[in-house]
């Protein structure tokens, strides 16, 4: 960071010229689409199935569930509430964006939105759905079968748990929150007031972006939570050792994927969780348990003035109406 | 009835004219909308409120939960699972054209839409929450009570759990399915079929229609589930007795209001049990319980084949982008 001594001092000119260097704009849903070469009928059959609570063993939870696209792209609680009224170990993370993570779940262990997909469908806790269960009821939809057909073109069986996965994939690609106030002001606008460019200072000074950059502002690599000080177990929950669950390494032991940052004004609660509401006192752990600084109260407030920047125009997506049932479709159960 | 015994042997333009006397079709939103006054302001509210997660005590289940506008209006489950994983007592009525019944609820105990919304916000199998903590929920968000100022004129205190159920009525009244092939035929367009033709024939003159009429085909009157024939308690529990709880008056004992059969063929299972997954043996039950008539297998396939016609668009709508939860807004409790 050989800019730091320079940004610290800085006209809003000079701080985006470094700001430049550590973060990059949201792109827009088309541009990524372009990039991706997603199809339309890719991305409408994700919309369905992003949507459809058939995907669950008791017809009643769907992706948005937990990752609405009315609240920025998560469901605000702690902890996810899912099949028999049961709690998921950790908090739900926004769908929005979150095609630009290096990988997916707080944890990382799935490399990609396409492998993330299968998890929760599967999971006893939230959808309680097995592969077979989840292709049987698909292919009783007359509807399904077309439009996996000519999502994935002439394959004689196309309606696969896999297909289903590169399916929610596509759409999930397109929720991203292009044009927040932070990208307008990288773009040269004069979109930030004081407080905000002062809290972009600090967040660059003070060290955040170590963790926090890129076009996420974050989600790119993994960090101990609590790389200077343990919070406490409310916050840092001993049965939870993150990443060691995935790589069985001690040096693991409570890694984290540094979270994404985009829209983190409206994703309360936080940290994997879920127990910290308020974002002022959010970055003031982060201070302590990352950084070994005790932020003033006016530098959190400007950290905080400057993170509200980084909300984005949400998606507007159509709800879809989805495929009726046939008299060969499963049942829920409950 | 004096045209029974003409539209049985009627022509496809006589059965039209029959049928013109008993149905009516399904107006447009616009058309509700001028009739009734709503103000663009009224129905956003509406919107916002009826996605709106923060009205229950979870934070998790909103209107759309039990009547998604994805699935015709209802969430396709036997009964309804609220807050907790409790199941509630009934099957879920759509909220589709749910404006042009009588009353709402399989009982009829609410007058209207607007009084109909209070009670699934506050039963404790379903929102588990209390008027006091809507209001102060939504009074936490400025967008809100900015909103609920604008929808409601220049009230000092506009945000209040009368408005909420004003609101969503508004917006629940804009979902209408207009221009279903049974309204184009009803138009002078030859879209039913043979099969569908005779269909509305059979319903017309074996007597249906005693209970399904109007523009919402049901949902005026107020009819003993077993006129003629009990039906088994699987799909007439004994310990439901219907409108009885609202009236406790003896006649009423299993009485309900005549379910409406607009998108019949979207909202399996059907009665209010929901035991009835097939709309043939809907189709069936309602013969011999309700008429005395065993009907065959062919009527009760041209019957069902008529019901089919009923489909009409589905409400396109936009899932809100919903207020962000403030510092004061209160936490979920599960």
């Amino acid at each position: 960071m050989s800019g730091s001594a320079l940004a610290q001092d800085a006209s809003a000119d000079q701080l985006r010229g470094v700001a430049k260097t550590i973060f990059a704009p949201v792109p827009t849903a088309a541009e990524i689409i372009k990039e991706k070469g997603y199809t339309p009928e890719q991305i409408q059959l994700g919309q369905w199935l992003f949507f459809e609570p058939r995907l669950s063993r008791s017809h009643i939870i769907s992706c948005n569930t937990c990752h609405s696209v009315g609240t920025g792209g998560a469901d605000n609680i702690p902890i996810s509430i899912g099949h028999g009224w049961q709690h998921g170990p950790r908090n739900s993370p926004t769908v929005f964006n979150a095609v630009f993570n290096a990988a997916q779940f707080w944890d990382g262990r799935a490399a990609d939105l396409k492998e993330q997909a299968k998890g929760p469908v599967q999971a006893s806790v939230e959808m309680n759905n097995t592969p077979d269960a989840v292709e049987t009821t698909l292919r009783s939809m007359p509807e399904y079968v077309e439009l996996f057909g000519k999502a994935f073109g002439v394959e004689s069986d196309p309606v696969t748990f896999d297909n289903m996965a590169r399916a929610l994939e596509a759409f999930e690609s397109t929720l991203v929150t292009p044009n927040a106030r932070f990208d307008q002001f990288l773009a040269g606008q004069p979109t930030l007031d004081e407080q905000e460019l002062k809290g972009l200072n600090l967040f660059i000074n003070k060290g955040c972006i170590a963790c926090h950059s890129g076009v996420n502002v974050g989600g790119q690599g993994y960090f101990p939570f609590g790389v200077i000080k343990k919070p406490g177990a409310e916050i840092l929950p001993p049965n939870d050792k993150g990443r060691f669950t995935v790589t069985n390494t001690a040096s693991d032991e409570y890694v984290f994927r540094a979270g994404p940052l985009r829209n983190i004004a409206l994703t309360a609660p936080y940290f994997h969780s879920g127990e910290v509401w308020d974002l002022e006192q959010a970055v003031a752990i982060m201070g302590s348990s990352q950084l070994g600084h005790e932020l003033d109260a006016d530098e959190v407030k400007a950290i905080t003035a400057f993170l509200h920047t980084l909300t984005g125009e949400q998606p507007q997506v159509v709800y879809p109406t989805l495929p009726r049932s046939s008299i060969d479709t499963p049942k829920p159960q409950q």
